[in-house]
This record gives C-alpha cells, structure tokens and sequence, in this order.
C-alpha cells in the first residue's frame, strides 16, 4: 500500500462513517465515558454504553463497532466484557482493545487483559509502556501514564501479532503497525495528554472507524482524525479548556479534503525492508 | 389550558424554581452524571446524585425532585431505583422516568423499566422508538438512538396513560401528552443529538420542574427551557464543543422574559377536539 | 508562620508539584472523576482513577497522592477505600478525605466515613455543613450542599484535630486550619459552585499538593490556586460554560508570580492567641 492509497483508503472511510454513523459500543472507564461518547458523536459515529452481563452479548452481536478499555472494571463490566469480546470472535467481528495500565504494578487488570487477548481483538491500542509490557518488555509506567517513548516501543510490537492484526501506539509521534507495514503519524499537540481519556476516546474511534474499513485503515485514520482536530485546535488556543472545546468542534469540523491536505503521515517499514 | 395560560404556568415554574433551587436526586448513568448536575446547576436546581440501595429510598423521600435513567444500571443502582421509585408512589410525590434503550434488543434494561413502571412514574421521557416500543408499537432503534419521528410516536403515547400522567418525546420537534392535551416545543438545534446525555439532562430537568408545578407544566417548560438555550448558543456556534458551553450559559441566562418571547409551543389537541 | 512565609511556602508547592508531577490515586464519584482528572492535569499533576478492591491496596503504597471521595460509593468502592487508606497509614503517606453529603439522612455513608476516619486522614475537606456535622455539630444540609456559612462551621474544627492534621472548608470565603493557626482564603467566583464537582476536584489538588509539602500548606496551596483561577475566569465570563473552560485554562496558566499577586489569604489565629 502506497502513502497516496493509504491516505485515499482513509478519505473514503471517513466519507462513509458520515453516511453510515456506525453504532460503537463503548465498554470503557468512568472518567472517559462522556468524553468518548461526545467524540464519537462528532466525529461521526454512534455511541452506545452497553457494558452489563445481563445485555453486553447481544448488543455485541450487532453492534458495528466495539471498544473494551479496562481503566475502571467492576465485577460487572469484567463479565460483560468477556461475552463481548467472545461474541466478537465468533462473528468475525472487529473490535479494539485498550490495555489501560497494564503492567507489573496492576496485576488484576492486567490478567483481565491477558484473558480479554484470547478473543484475538482486531487492535490494541495503548501508550508506549503498556504496549512494551504486553509485549513481555517490563517499562516503567506513571500510573496509567507512559514513560517511554513510542519510538522506541513499537519495535516490540512483533510478539503481539499473535494476538492481534494491529498495534497502535500513541505518543509523541503515534505509531500504527501490522505484520507487513508500520505508519507515523506526526501532528496532534502537546496539549492532548493534558486532556484526561482522550486515549481511551481514540480507541473508540478506531472502533468506529474499523466499521468501515480494515482494521489497519482504521487506526491510521483515527490517529489523523484526532492528529488535525488538535493541531487545529491547538494552533487557537494554548490551554486545555478552551483546547478541548475547540479540538470537538474540529473533529466534527473535518472534511475528506482535510485529511488528504493535512495527513502528516509516514510508511516506514514494509515486510520486505 | 389555553396557549397564554400555559406560558405563564412556566415562567411561573421558572421563577420558583430560581427560587427554592429544587433538589433533584438523579439516578443516571454514567455517561449522563456530571452533565446532568452541570444541567440542574445551571438552569437553577441542585442536583444529588444518591443512587445506593443504603440510602435512595430514605433520600427519596425527602428530595424534591427524582429522575431514574436506565442507561447503563448497574445491580446495585436497579435495587436502588426500585426503592426510591416505590418511595415516591408510598408519599405520592412526582417522579420522571427515562427508559433509554428501551426495545426488544435489550431486553433486561426494558424488564427493568416494566417493573418500575408499576410504581407509576408522573412523567415517562424518551426519545420517539422507546415511547413507540413502551406503547407496544415495536420501532427499530439503533443502539439508544431513536429512527422514528417524534411526530409518529406521539400517536401511540394512550397506551402508557395507564402508568403515567405524562408523555414526552424528544427530537427535531418535542411532543408533550396529557390525557387531554398535546403540546409541540419547536426550536432548539440539530447540535443538540450531537452532545451526548442531552436527553438524559433534559428528564432531569423535567424532574426539577415538577418539584415546583404540576407534571404536564413541568415537562413543557424543561423542553422550552432548553430548546431556547440550544437555540441560543446555535445561532453563535456551529459546532459541538463550543455550542455545548454556550448551551449550558444560556441555560443559565434564561429569563422569565425569554420564556415568553422565545417560546415556539403549540397546542395541538385537546381531548374534546 | 508569617503570612510571607506561607507565601513562600506555596509559591515553592506549586513549582515541585510543576516538576514532579505527582501521581494522584483519586477514588472518586462517577459525577467527579471527568472532572477531577482534568483539572488534576490542568493543575500539573499526573491522576489514575484506581479504585478497585483488587489492586487498590498495591497502588496506595506507591501512590504520591490519595483522594478518597465518597460521593457515589459503590459497594466494591467502599472496600478499596478501606485497603488504601490503611495502607497510606500504615506507610506514614498523606491522604485526603472528603465526606460528601455526611450527616443524619445519608447513615450509610456517613458510617463509611466514621470508619475511614480511623485511619486518619491528613486533610479532611468538606462543605460547612459536612464539617460541622462532623465535628458533632448537626446543621441542615440539602442534599450534599451545605446551608451553612463556612465562617461558623470553622468554629467546630477543635474535635477533628483527633482524626486528622487539617480542617479545610470550602465556602464563600475558605477556611483552612491546623490545630496551631487558621488561614482564610478569600478570592474565587460565585460561579464556582454552580460547576458540578468543583469540591471533589479541590480535593483532589489538595491530595497532589500533600506529595510536595506539608498537608497544611498544601491545602492553603490548593484553595489558593482554585480562587486565582476562578477569579480570572469569572473577570471574562459571567455564564458557567464558558466560565468552566476558562477555568481549567487558568489552572494551567497560573505562575508562581500569580499565586504571590493574586492570593487572598489571612491568617487569623496562632494558637496562642
């Protein structure tokens, strides 16, 4: 795939999340559920919060899109989230994983996630020290907070293919990978991280974005997506809570033709390199 | 109830609610929370989000007001919605409920909800396909979001006049039901389905008002009262993030004034018509 | 401590809590946790919402800072509340409890606070009715909103000295007292309390600035740079959506220059007066 399909592969994704509206279910924390619903919304997308055992297998079963996030897991949610995932598998049904906090200091959530893999999600997405554990690479973490540099974590990637098609890695520079092909996408702002859950609502994106095309397309166009909302944002306002109101009226702002004028995106490994 | 006499019932409403700033316990989901308090603050109530088996059912018998939503119940929160429910109906004090999702997918939420029903909520809020299924009409939905027209959904509100006093359904145009009288509140902006819990904020509003006047005067004037704010804030910002702050300062803003010039209500039938 | 050596002392809070960036475990309320962590982030520190009985425990003991907020505690909640307070007492780290709605109608609650209190919290933050009660005194509240003026309220402080090092009160004006001095922090906007979970978050930042110096001086710190920013935001905006966005801007905007310009604090009793 070359930068012009890939960056033509995204546009067309776009135009049809706007047609489509994919319903996402979001199984995520307390602190990021209404800030991934009100992205969902104006990127395009359909949030439904459908995370009880009681109901989460049958909406799972018809739900375009799925995101499970294990930053606030009850009981509850930790069933609900085992159905989904299973339900997923045995639709062939794409879904998105996103490991919060995984690592050696929280080992509950941590086997959750080692369960939730077995379901084989179409992506994980995380920051750079909660790819590099899962990967079996120890880092040191802050909390659900990254001391590590994407840059550097994506060189683990390769043992997580044999659980996943996609690794997306957010940082600095994001990083989105699959077995035969790894992307940069540059841009965003430095003022995303002080945004609390704005990772958790990336991942939902993705979710949304893999109901209308591959799973490796639709990492890369989430990360741009967000990538031009922030630098948009970013280039008006210089702190967080104007930042944030203008980076939702950016995302819902975005046309096609953004994408391709302001794309800051980078192929650096074919499988062949 | 002529047009004039309904418009001065809500600013009347509006006026005492400055006044005694009810006190509305919320029973929402997570999602909705922190909107629905922000909503409640800024349009003049106080909210108190008491939703615990070990404490809703004193609490619901002191509150002024009480909204139960259904949008992501966890075990504990259904036992707790069951015990304040109950409490209302025992003391005959006003209660509004939000069936969000309501329908033949998720079929534990909707049990729930027919359990509750029993307690005799006065108000039932909800967008066009909950109301049309509640009624026994099954519409498709997708996920918590409505496909039908409120104006086709209000024809089956007779059904429900078994459980409540009130019906009022959400959307392009707002439809309020009493047993002997239809009400359309035009106005308001297609920004507002784009701010998620917006419904969810507006039941609980609903449910401020009623601490204050009667049911049917209440549910009018939470949508006028709205629909005036998200017009408001539509005419200065065309996109989400932005529009939602200004939605939540002209929540604020609000004058008795404004509910008279602004008002775009209708009476559309009367039970001898 | 002369008020330029309280001055200082936060002056030199503020410029650690920048450095150091605390990790803050908030154990919070669904309304509050949004929230919290934004302006956690805002303010310069690093929050991760770990409330979960089965890692909470581990995560106490690592933790710079601890919030326990017992807004909407759920049963799960509560336990973790339990293991991570013992265990910031038995490893001599501060830790910061605010006992929302405490009093005679929420017993439930109010029970869970009486037992957290045996683990002695370094701060207990609360309204004046919340204090008050506390302190033996009975006054009226609504809902988890104080009727009480929180110049009366710092009167009752004498008994909690058995629980705990300070006493911060959240009002009008602020009252922050350790059982040698009082100090008042004037300042802040009308506006504040109509923003839902402005409480919890200041509890919060009281909890971030305990892992930079002591807890007297950190919650004279937090309240200080909670009126800066509040009154800044309040000089441009009169309405609370804008009013709230500019609020998270001047959190993250402060300098140290700001807090020795703009603080409006009083010392008004050494103990031996």
């Amino acid at each position: 795939m070359t930068h012009a399909e890939l960056l033509h592969a995204i546009q067309v994704a776009w135009q049809n999340m706007q047609e489509q509206q994919p319903l996402v279910q979001c199984m995520t924390n307390t602190v990021a559920s209404q800030y991934t619903a009100n992205v969902l919304l104006a990127a395009g997308a359909s949030p439904a919060m459908i995370d009880k055992p009681f109901e989460a297998e049958v909406f799972a079963g018809i739900a375009a899109g799925l995101i499970i996030n294990v930053g606030t897991p009850t009981t509850e949610q930790v069933q609900a989230m085992q159905l989904a995932a299973k339900t997923r598998q045995l639709k062939s049904l794409a879904w998105v994983l996103d490991p919060v906090g995984y690592g050696p200091v929280l080992k509950w959530r941590s086997q959750i996630v080692d369960q939730l893999l077995t379901y084989h999600p179409s992506v994980i997405r995380g920051n750079a020290s909660e790819i590099a554990t899962l990967s079996g690479h120890i880092h040191a973490s802050k909390g659900v907070d990254t001391l590590l540099d994407s840059r550097y974590a994506i060189d683990y990637k390769q043992a997580l293919f044999q659980h996943t098609q996609v690794v997306a890695i957010s940082g600095a520079s994001d990083f989105i990978a699959c077995p035969n092909m790894t992307v940069e996408v540059r841009g965003g702002s430095a003022l995303q991280p002080k945004v609390t859950a704005s990772g958790c609502a990336l991942g939902a994106l993705i979710a949304a974005y893999c109901a209308v095309t591959s799973p490796f397309v639709a990492s890369v166009a989430a990360h741009v997506h967000f990538a031009i909302a922030a630098k948009k944002a970013a280039e008006k306002y210089s702190y967080v809570g104007h930042f944030n109101a203008a980076f939702l009226d950016h995302l819902q702002a975005l046309r096609a033709d953004d994408l391709a004028a302001h794309a800051d995106l980078h192929i650096l490994k074919l499988k062949q390199e």
